[in-house]
């Protein structure tokens, strides 16, 4: 068996077994990564937490890389699961996209303070165009069009400018708060400000 | 003479001839940098193509970083000027403000595809937080500042909102179209439609 962390994801790819091995080898890695870092930890390490060897790990991941990529997704996963909660939950559509704004900032100012070695992993796998990253954008773009959808349907928004359009604008107004990069320029400037008010100036500009 | 760039700009430091060559080394060492990159240029190649020594060149930068400060400085600061004759043309502010998305995106696309050794050499000066990036970054705040008061003064825009808060808000939209890692990140994703979209959201967002 050596199938790419895609073709563990396809259904009848893997066993129940192998799934629940797959999902405790990304556990200990993040474990390792959030305390040692990516960089120093080895697959070795994460074979000898697990009590299995290294071989062994070899038949779900292809690397280290691939394990990163896994770590990484699962994290991101962790986020956009309360972005979609947040979506879904029954408030206004300008409620729950200025929340949106909010939970962005928080994942990723709790990532930044008290894993700063996730968030460096982050930086990487941004350098590095990792699909999870480019997986997470893409569900900020679906959040932020799912929310201006439904800000149209109850009469919130303005139905003129072309929802594809305005969907990727609104998701890209995210950028200061939840790239890694820019939120650590910008850290000493009160993001949770400046969230408030692109959200105030957005929605303004989403009204009917 | 061992003064800093920074003594070099205060007045009465230095005279006229000091200024000229402080300029004709950060002009040859620009023409180097677009060439073969920052990384690859010794400040004695700067030299030889002024036909002055080392020695010579170090009574004006304290190091080559000095020098990369310089032009990184000289290339922003182009950029600037050009923000500011935008926002201080004769339409109105909602125009200007709108003009400003395009010619950051428009100045950003130029060095990304003509200039990429200078485009990485600015990511650099990001991440080791050179000062004349900073400066750039203040400037932009300055211009959306300036182009909120200017709409209020009009009429254009509303006037309820702290200025500073919506300036700095402004601003931060800005960011994925004139920061290098995110443009480079969104460049194929059609970059100038986004902006037209945010300007659009932006600018229903402070209109009165």
């Amino acid at each position: 068996m050596d199938l790419s962390p895609e073709q563990q994801d396809l259904p009848g790819q893997r066993g129940p077994h192998h799934h629940e091995m797959r999902e405790r080898i990304v556990r200990a890695a993040e474990a390792r990564f959030r305390h040692f870092g990516y960089g120093k930890t080895t697959v070795s390490e994460i074979a000898a937490d697990l009590g299995v060897s290294s071989a062994y790990i070899y038949k779900f991941f292809g690397s280290k890389i691939a394990i990163c990529e896994a770590v990484c997704a699962s994290l991101l996963g962790r986020i956009d699961e309360a972005l979609w909660a947040e979506a879904r939950s029954p408030r206004t559509a300008a409620e729950r996209l200025r929340r949106t704004y909010r939970l962005l900032l928080e994942h990723s100012l709790a990532m930044f303070f008290n894993d700063r070695r996730l968030h460096d992993m982050v930086i990487t796998g941004l350098d590095q165009r990792w699909a999870s990253i480019s997986r997470h954008v893409e569900v900020m773009e679906e959040v932020a069009r799912f929310l201006v959808q439904e800000g149209r349907a109850s009469g919130e928004f303005e139905r003129k400018s072309p929802l594809d359009e305005v969907a990727k604008a609104v998701a890209s107004t995210f950028s200061p708060f939840c790239h890694p990069v820019l939120l650590e320029h910008g850290i000493d400037d009160d993001p949770g400000a400046k969230a408030e008010a692109v959200a105030t100036i957005v929605l303004r500009g989403l009204s009917a």
